[in-house]
């Protein structure tokens, strides 16, 4: 018996029918189903497949053991999240071996930021794993806007909302166009650094871009001092354009 | 009558079934079907769905007056390609005015660095327009090197590699993972500038990522001077990983 594989499929940033046509037919036939999910939630990804799932396919829930709940700089996070993803691993690898394909489901790109990559990894070398790209998250929100991110010779950072002060205003200062993900709590920051770079005026913020409450809100207008966790900044370049 | 929309379709990076579900089935009801491509050359958004256009669907190519003939910094391109944009314009118009849908193919993603966006400020407010987000070039080209892009607070820089050789270091230097496009024979100010910054030996290059003929190769061990056109230079984040 030859191993099945393990697929991390891209889902794109939240449609059903912005994910690929090569992952809506994998997922088609799909007989074993895998995803991360918040403990007690429904899950972004699985959100996104409601209704797509053939019916008798084995779903394979992953639920993380912390969120907020340890700071993510406590070696005691590390220790809860390594030791989560060498279980999710096991089981994942315990199906492949046993022959079964595993479709597990990712929001956006799995090699962008997403969580797929610690059991790419851990798999890697183990059975045949393959990954499917999606259109991102940041795609949907620039698309929201209705205005291009990227003209000409413009240079696109991507930052972290989680990084320090100085590395914001850095990261948007050697930029032309910007895209900052993570935001929630650090959203004054990313206000500040903002305001430091003279570019507080030209910042959109992109709630649920792609999914059902997309919103788009100049940042400057926009109230709260937390963003929700689907949200995206994005200041838009101003390149050439005949 | 009302008017038809002007859909700018993102298909992606070059593998058909990378298109969204949403693309596919746009295209899959087309009856004009309008692209850009170089005067005597196919269009690789065409070649993309070639087999997919409905029988009986109207093509519109629209041929580039000038590539490389005038350099970009001579204001004769941005004339020719300003009168070329508007007449495609006009084009495009007199299609929806007449009451019809047009699809536009797009590579990648439209609003990223698309040559559809020069079409789409054009139209907007004129008559309806929608842009259907896709899959980047990039995303198929770090999936292609099978290593993940970004982990954790990573921060991503993507830079166009007609860039002045400073402005190139400057972003390799302020970012952890690097996406460079449009090399061509930009790369050995790329390779220097990499060197400069102690990255050299972290590059890959990746040859149509997501078309036949993809190749990926360690940058320091590719011979050449030229990039090829439809090809991407990477430097992957290592950040945080439990």
């Amino acid at each position: 018996m030859s191993a099945g594989t393990v697929y991390g499929l891209g889902l794109g940033p939240g449609a059903a029918d912005l994910m690929s046509v090569r992952a809506d037919r994998l997922l088609g036939r799909a007989a074993h189903v895998a995803y991360f999910r918040k403990a007690g939630r429904p899950g972004q990804a699985r959100r996104i497949v409601e209704g797509l799932i053939p019916p008798g396919a084995a779903e394979h829930p992953m639920d993380y053991p912390v969120t907020t709940e340890i700071p993510f700089d406590d070696p005691r996070y590390n220790a809860a999240l390594a030791a989560f993803y060498a279980e999710c691993t096991a089981r994942l690898r315990a199906l492949a071996e046993a022959g079964e394909d595993v479709m597990v489901l990712c929001e956006g790109d799995p090699f962008f930021y997403g969580s797929f990559m610690h059991l790419y990894t851990r798999l890697l070398g183990v059975v045949p794993v393959e990954v499917v790209p999606g259109i991102t998250g940041m795609s949907a929100a620039w698309t929201a806007t209705g205005q291009p991110i990227t003209w000409g010779d413009d240079v696109l950072t991507v930052l972290p909302g989680t990084l320090p002060e100085a590395a914001l205003l850095d990261g948007i200062r050697t930029a032309d166009a910007v895209v900052v993900m993570k935001m929630g709590r650090h959203l004054p920051k990313l206000r500040r650094a903002l305001a430091e770079a003279g570019r507080a005026d030209d910042a959109w913020l992109v709630e649920y871009a792609a999914m059902p409450g997309q919103k788009v809100t100049r940042l400057s207008e926009f109230p709260d001092e937390t963003a929700p966790y689907f949200s995206i900044a994005l200041v838009h370049g101003q390149g050439r354009r005949p």
